[in-house]
């Protein structure tokens, strides 16, 4: 039987592969400062834990995708790095902190989303390369993961999200709105399992039930997000609350209210557990982590 | 002997290429106009063609390499309109026209640029795996444009040129701006030859070859875009002109003078052309292009 291995270990695995990709002089100090302000920030590593959750119930080799675990985290944080500025959500506070722009002002914090995106895909390819036999295997993951947070995904969501703002209520669509959460939040967590899962010899019908847990958790995340933006408080978030309603944004509360919404969630988050179930126990860890994210306060 | 193909057959092969990664339905509209704005916005397309012409300098195949050359353009594209934002060097006019922020919005610049970086990737992993007996050679490739377009290449450039407006003349250090041309601009210049190089049968010792040439011609392309910063005019330009003096950035003619800059941008040129002398005539039109970059006006 393999060893059990706790998710605090994994976190600990994560943040240390991180660091060691900041020790690096070629990087211009300031710009590693402000790269390292919002990796450091005390983000929760959900996507690198799911990564390396999936890789392991797969029986992948941890060290072979503890990159793709940094590369989804730095994807992450980028996003929201970029998301918080004025010309977009124009957030001031984030995981407690001053946002990434307000500490190291614009110029820095659009320098550092940059910098973090493409060191993403500079930590995959070069750990793809240190697994030459498997070299293709990586490619399907680092696409998988391209598209995923890329024009046809994250990128969209972000934009559809900004655009949501002008739309009259009454024009709310419901099938847009799942679209956004969709782009926005669940390809990038869908994409955290699956490059996890691609590198590993899996099956397609466990690489499809990976991928079904994914969007599931994924969209229950969102809605989840929504409901805590606003029940939650602002030292609970650590951010600002009430901006979605603000902004007129279009979440679940908004169309459904916040009862039905957490009911929603509640029922992504079975029918996530259930698409595991091919896994038997060995699936333990995710589905912990699945209700994990409908019991979170923030 | 091989049909003789034109830069100008080359600049439409990537521009009809670069067309169809826009020709997707699932990128939200806004965000395809935005990027588009700025791919179609009349750029000469030197660093596409550089990829092309090594790549058959080495008998490469044109096919395998086109989606390498818009990749190199995405990026190029990508770190002008990130550039252009008020929070970096706040330019209104690109090319002739209104920078991306100016026409698009603050928000959707970022995210259009966001983008680019996002799909230079997307298309080359996409890419490498149409060509799986390869794919090591391609990621080889992908390796060398990450690192020179990431936080160890062009983005510390960007980085270092900001911090740079905010020292002292006295205080010029040459070797610093040395290290920010070649970070901020030679790098992806190198790359751009490289990629095309780096997937074909290149011995090292031609490899070797295309990567100094690149370096000379690199360095040589932002030593007489600084002078043009001083001697061109707005309408030559594009753009706007005598910004770098005004925002107290270390250029080569402000340490060396325009006439010695010249200078030195030509004997840049002439160790560039010596560099390929290995290839003989096969590199003419790579010669042609580097003396292309001493006479340009704009």
């Amino acid at each position: 039987m393999a060893e059990r291995i706790f998710i605090t270990d994994y976190i600990s695995y994560v943040n240390e592969r991180l660091e060691s990709h900041f020790e690096n002089d070629k990087i211009e100090q300031k710009l590693k400062d402000s790269m390292w302000y919002s990796v450091s920030a005390g983000g929760k590593r959900v996507r690198p834990v799911l990564n390396m959750l999936s890789n392991r119930l797969l029986k992948g080799d941890l060290q072979e995708t503890l990159d793709l675990a940094c590369a989804v985290e730095m994807i992450h944080t980028y996003s929201l790095i970029h998301d918080d500025l004025p010309a977009l959500d124009n957030d001031k506070l984030r995981r407690g902190k001053p946002t990434n722009h307000i500490e190291n002002g614009e110029a820095f914090a659009i320098l550092a989303g940059d910098g973090l995106l493409n060191m993403a895909f500079e930590v995959m390819i070069k750990n793809a390369l240190n697994y030459p036999d498997n070299a293709i295997k990586h490619l399907k993951a680092m696409d998988y993961l391209a598209k995923a947070a890329g024009v046809t995904g994250m990128i969209s969501g972000q934009t559809a999200d900004i655009l949501f703002e002008d739309v009259e209520e009454d024009k709310i669509d419901i099938e847009a709105v799942d679209k956004i959460h969709m782009n926005k939040t669940a390809k990038l967590i869908m994409a955290s399992l699956m490059t996890g899962a691609l590198i590993t010899d899996a099956t397609q019908e466990q690489l499809d039930a990976v991928e079904v847990f994914g969007m599931k958790i994924g969209l229950a995340f969102q809605v989840i997000d929504d409901v805590l933006d606003v029940t939650g408080t602002e030292k609970s978030m650590g951010k600002a609350v009430g901006k979605d309603d603000d902004a007129k944004k279009v979440t679940f509360p908004h169309v459904y209210g916040v009862k039905n919404s957490i009911k929603i969630a509640e029922d992504l988050i079975e029918e996530a557990k259930e698409a595991l179930s091919i896994f038997g126990t060995d699936a333990k860890d995710l589905i912990l982590l699945a209700e994990y994210f409908i019991k979170r306060t923030n």
